[in-house]
């Protein structure tokens, strides 16, 4: 059960029902996943949001479609987000992840997990190199 | 400061140096950072850390190395490990992560963060649409 | 599923019985939710958790009741805490948190958790002048 | 140290230069701290966060500004990052808070931190009535 | 819902077979848990994860059995991960825990989990008597 | 920098001093460290903090006190609390940990760290029969 009432498409306000058409426009598809119905209690909210996605996941850019993905997921599991881990999972999928990369992204993950916890156990000091290594 | 001594080369045990000179020839560079060097006062760990480290970011595999560097850097931001993030920042520099896709990066990294917390905030229920995504 | 038995009001003992029966004359209702009665299982936990909730949440104090749950909600979604989304959400409404309030604490929370990733990934060093707006 | 160069006015292209105006003007203070100057490197991402700032803490809206800062501070603390603990203390103190609301903020957020724990550690089962309690 | 096809004995590979085969004869009962059937759709992962559970949860050391897997729901709990509270909780009451330790489990994580907090929302400076308690 | 004074010996109010003189008297030793003198300005939540600490870490029950103070660093580590690492490091070494005890500790809370993340990753539903394991 959510904190809140999911909008339904007969619910949607004019402001809400744009962002859910402009979804379905950009994704070429009529799914407009629970996410957006939940954060439709908030339409300024609704709409901050469903922009900085379109500007930050669907937008040329330098990384590929997927490696974004990747990505996304990568935050997701470390911050425990369920619902993100799944809907994220989904659209790698959506967007050519095989299983074998799947497989690698958990192994990078799980890796990651690991020493995060061992280099903050011995609170490691950061080498000076990895100053120099940033020009910027 | 770190909570334990850092293993320097000429306190190092014959274990230790091997790893330390293991670390050297993959890497093909005389630098040994800190993580390395504290975790050296548990041989066992280092020796198992370092093989993972060798299987799941330097083997072949279907993720090319900087996009592995890009998740570990997502894992270890959300995870708020800044050693991590220092050390996997400057890897991915040098596997020639140029200022546009650190840019990106941080995008999809920060966008990731704020969809989490809404997502959460919002107790959203899975999509049942996500779970025939998932054939495996 | 829980990984403990939540204790009824008919296995209660009496040090857990006293506990409820001073939760429901607190807040004037007949309702024990399942937070204290899996915690029952360790009555000096019990005990020692619903007197601090009492000091911090219900006595008289500079914040008020309402704003006081939503640091508690805010809280309880940086932590991915299910549970306590839920509870902490439902006493808000139950304070009068109106659904414009709600959709503004979702839109601080989600841009905390944008830019706590942010300045995490860019290690932003604290400005000097934070210290002197730090007088205690 | 930060993973990226610091962004100093001199430096500072038109775009840059633009927000870091309009931080001055908004802020009516000259001061434009480091988590601007380092955003500053992805002038996309520096323009886009800018913008949601001052639509959600800045913006007129149904919590006051210093509830605003308290949420900020309560989800900063409880994602450990450093930098946004002491910036958003410093706002909150410029806003007005006193030592003892600081007091308060500390006693909600560690209770938080404490029975955040305790609910996740008995995986205790979200009560019905709080279902009841969400009508959006 | 799992984001993979978990693994049954019917469907596993020869590589599969015999980590489920070693689980088996290492924990001398039949029963394979859901986390070993999810992994096992990245074989590395699963023989690399399992030997690392073997050296570490199962080879004699100087921390008991016990001990370890109190050790282990802390982390678990601390991260918010419900599976591996729930599994590492059962398998302490496999290895002994009493009700008492699980009570006082709770307390010390619960306590911690609100110094935790505190200590990060006051910014505490390490003391410099911590550094000298660290001659590793 | 803290982001709030620290409260010397000379400071200190009488509520302040008498927690102080009770820390050196409960330890044994005339140091009290930096989180009691951050927490001191709030003479509320350093009592009540203070009193939990010693009835969940000082007073007999049937955990050893070093196997209180693993489970508190675990917590710690995983929370990213640098100064509690710090803090519960040394009070683990005070109370007789060996290094190959602090190898395994890391051992445990890294493979921890990863398999918390994998589970997360994997979304894995709990087994029925860890229910059943709970009788409480």
């Amino acid at each position: 059960m959510a904190t809140v009432t999911l909008i339904g498409d007969a619910d949607a306000s004019p402001r809400v029902a744009a962002v859910f058409a402009d979804i379905r426009a950009t994704r070429k598809s009529d799914f407009v996943n629970n996410f957006w119905r939940a954060l439709a209690v908030d339409p300024d909210g609704l709409e901050r949001t469903w922009a900085e996605v379109k500007a930050v996941m669907v937008a040329p850019g330098s990384l590929d479609p997927l490696t974004r993905e990747l990505i996304y997921i990568a935050v997701s599991i470390a911050n425990g987000c369920s619902y993100c881990v799944h809907s994220h999972t989904a659209a790698a999928r959506a967007k050519g992840m095989t299983g074998a990369q799947h497989g690698e992204l958990l192994a990078i993950v799980g890796l990651a997990g690991k020493t995060n916890h061992l280099a903050t156990a011995l609170q490691v000091p950061v080498d000076p190199a990895f100053d120099a290594a940033a020009p910027g």
